[in-house]
């Protein structure tokens, strides 16, 4: 084999996932079939880790403790939302050079397959032979190329779930219930969503994604004549919407209330910041006074969705693993291939997926589209639902939700 | 046997539990056990359902489905927040007698218990032989005389193992991070966190309950000292914190932002209620600001700690099961014996559960106290913190917790 031997280094960037450590820990297993990686450094909060030396022992890890990581939810290693120029990648390059550092694991989004297209150039003027491997995780389901994200399935079962439960709970109390789900710029995450349903008149009876202009009058419009259908209404909403100009509404809302708050706090100096909690209680008021309905609620589910233990998907855990594993694979091809792991959905009437190595920049291009949003023929034309056609793209990546029960109306 | 033969009519009232439904079927099954029940009746959303005469059939639902039904959170019949007065109780007991109802079970919180003593008073002044069982459920924990309240421990078990995944997810990334918990009044909820800590490093690292007055500065004070001494720091908040002339905090920054909304909306009529929201946007902001740490966020865990499906205590379902089954195995006792089903925890060294009939009026007394809350001995003097003697309280009733792993420091 004509492959190049040294040490390798794995690290984890951006947010975490339910499954990111089951990534992590497809890389630490398979290293250690093979002989061309020497020793598994683990770099502590990801780049800032590999430039300050700090490591761990990533091949003296019980085995038994390496499988409760997998299942863990977070980064185990830490994570970073350093985003690396030029000169912090040239550090980086000087640590692997230093360590013989031959391999370079990195489980992240788009930007960490940005900074390892950097790192890879830099090996590359200096001749210096580094293999330089993505392996793509998010919730957010916006990477390019990939069919679906790792971590994006386990996020999009808590959704599901969660939705399930709320919409009972709705239903028992009735009045408008509204959820703010994460995603800032793609809407696939509220748009999962709709797992929930299972009778005609379950909710989310709303979805607003970031991928259409949230209009204020419209929603208010919704809101009403689901209302006086279904005497209750339960709305999914992401924290990225926009309004026509593409302004964010947490950001015009929190432009409304800035002024208020300094004239109150006796240091004078604090202003309550754009956040998902101002934009959840902002729709609440506006749906209790506008459509003067009662009992209006908001919740913003927050972290929970990434970092939920025990709320997982097997899918997703399984492919998480899988591209971990994959990404040791490919750095033994002969070939001088880097490159991110894509999932690849086969064609067929089932659900299966293969893997395949694609460029580092193909999915941290330099020009845009940089991610990917929801297509089109998933949203509705009024851009106030997800079309039942959606469930067909994300409920393989989900696979069982809770099952609730319900007393039946007899007689 | 001297008791009466007739029917019944069971209701579910306030906000659900995740186990409400165990209580639901436990009085269900256990009925058909006896021939002094003719026809059980749900009431649909609880009293209004009775005054208005909807109902389900209890006696004909399908085993299968009430198994379903047991496990799936959220009040299957529908709940209510109506707290019915002396007139509205009236009508109740004039349906119950043209209905030859004779037993009624109430399962919720004091505001039902209260209701269930006033139709009890109604109907012995009219010489009309009506048992009336109240059947304790509510996250809050804080109804009088009971241990604890069915619906507590999976809510807990909820909250504690979202800390779990949240303080991961801040070990990760670092930073601040800050959970508003539901309780108005009681912090049962919110220091049941505390059982998410393992580590001596572990989060919540700052807890504050409703039951000591929450101070703005030195809340700062304390985010500073635990995010130098950790470099990070996740925090435990009551929604129902108050200042020290026992003001929200809520309605304090509602009030603050309240005036800056009208001028902004064309509608002239919106502003921001006081929301959990905007308590985790704002003490998020003061952190940032005041502490000078970049990296703040907040998050309102709201409806999914009592609806979240699947996430639920083994021992808070068995005794919501419970507590349901003794109602009505109370009412074959022969004496007139009305009340509320407590819980008793059996004095020794393991936990074990016994229940007794207490007075409605001791679980809804005329006078205050109406309700309970967090005992002195568990909460620090400086009212930032729960003592870890509060686990062997709130423990038991949580059960296994995910247990997460992680990477050691080798070498």
């Amino acid at each position: 084999m004509s492959v190049v031997r040294g040490n390798a280094v794995v690290g984890q960037a951006g947010g975490p996932t339910a499954v990111i450590n089951q990534s992590l820990v497809g890389i630490i297993e398979e290293s250690h079939k093979h002989s061309h990686i020497d020793r598994l450094l683990g770099a502590r909060h990801g780049v800032r880790g590999i430039i300050n030396e700090q490591f761990y022992d990533l091949d003296r890890q019980p085995t038994n403790m390496l499988d409760l990581v997998a299942r863990t939810p977070a980064a185990a290693l830490g994570a970073t939302r350093d985003k690396p120029d030029e000169a912090y990648c040239e550090q980086i390059f000087t640590v692997f050079r230093k360590l013989d550092v031959r391999y370079f694991f990195y489980i992240g989004g788009n930007d960490s397959a940005q900074t390892a297209a950097i790192v890879n150039r830099i090996s590359r003027d200096a001749n210096y032979e580094l293999r330089v491997f993505h392996v793509p995780k998010t919730i957010d389901n916006d990477l390019l190329v990939t069919d679906h994200c790792p971590g994006y399935g386990s996020a999009a079962k808590f959704v599901a779930s969660a939705f399930i439960g709320d919409d009972l709970d709705n239903r028992a109390l009735q009045g408008v219930k509204i959820n703010i789900l994460m995603g800032r710029n793609a809407g696939f995450l509220t748009a999962s969503s709709i797992l929930a349903r299972r009778r005609l008149d379950d909710g989310p009876h709303l979805v607003y994604l970031p991928e259409r202009p949230f209009d204020m009058d419209q929603f208010v419009k919704d809101v009403t004549a689901v209302n006086e259908r279904f005497g209750r209404c339960v709305v999914a909403v992401s924290e990225g919407i926009v309004d026509a100009e593409h302004k964010l509404w947490s950001q015009k809302i929190h432009e409304m209330v800035k002024s208020a708050t300094p004239s109150y706090d006796p240091h004078g100096n604090v202003e309550i910041s754009a956040g998902a909690g101002m934009l959840a209680d902002y729709l609440a008021s506006t749906v209790r006074s506008r459509c003067k309905i009662k009992r209006v609620r908001a919740d913003t589910f927050g972290y929970l969705q990434r970092s939920f233990p025990g709320i997982y998907s097997e899918v997703d855990a399984w492919e998480a693993r899988l591209v971990g594993q994959m990404a040791v694979s490919y750095s033994l091809q002969s070939e001088d291939h880097d490159g991110s792991v894509a999932l690849v959905r086969l064609p067929g009437t089932t659900y299966a997926v293969g893997t395949k190595l694609i460029g580092l920049k193909e999915v941290a291009p330099d020009e845009p589209p940089f991610t990917k949003v929801v297509p089109d023929e998933y949203i509705n034309k009024e851009g106030n639902n997800v079309h039942n056609s959606f469930r067909e793209y994300v409920g393989p990546l989900v696979g069982d939700l809770p099952k609730p029960g319900w007393l039946e109306q007899i007689g």
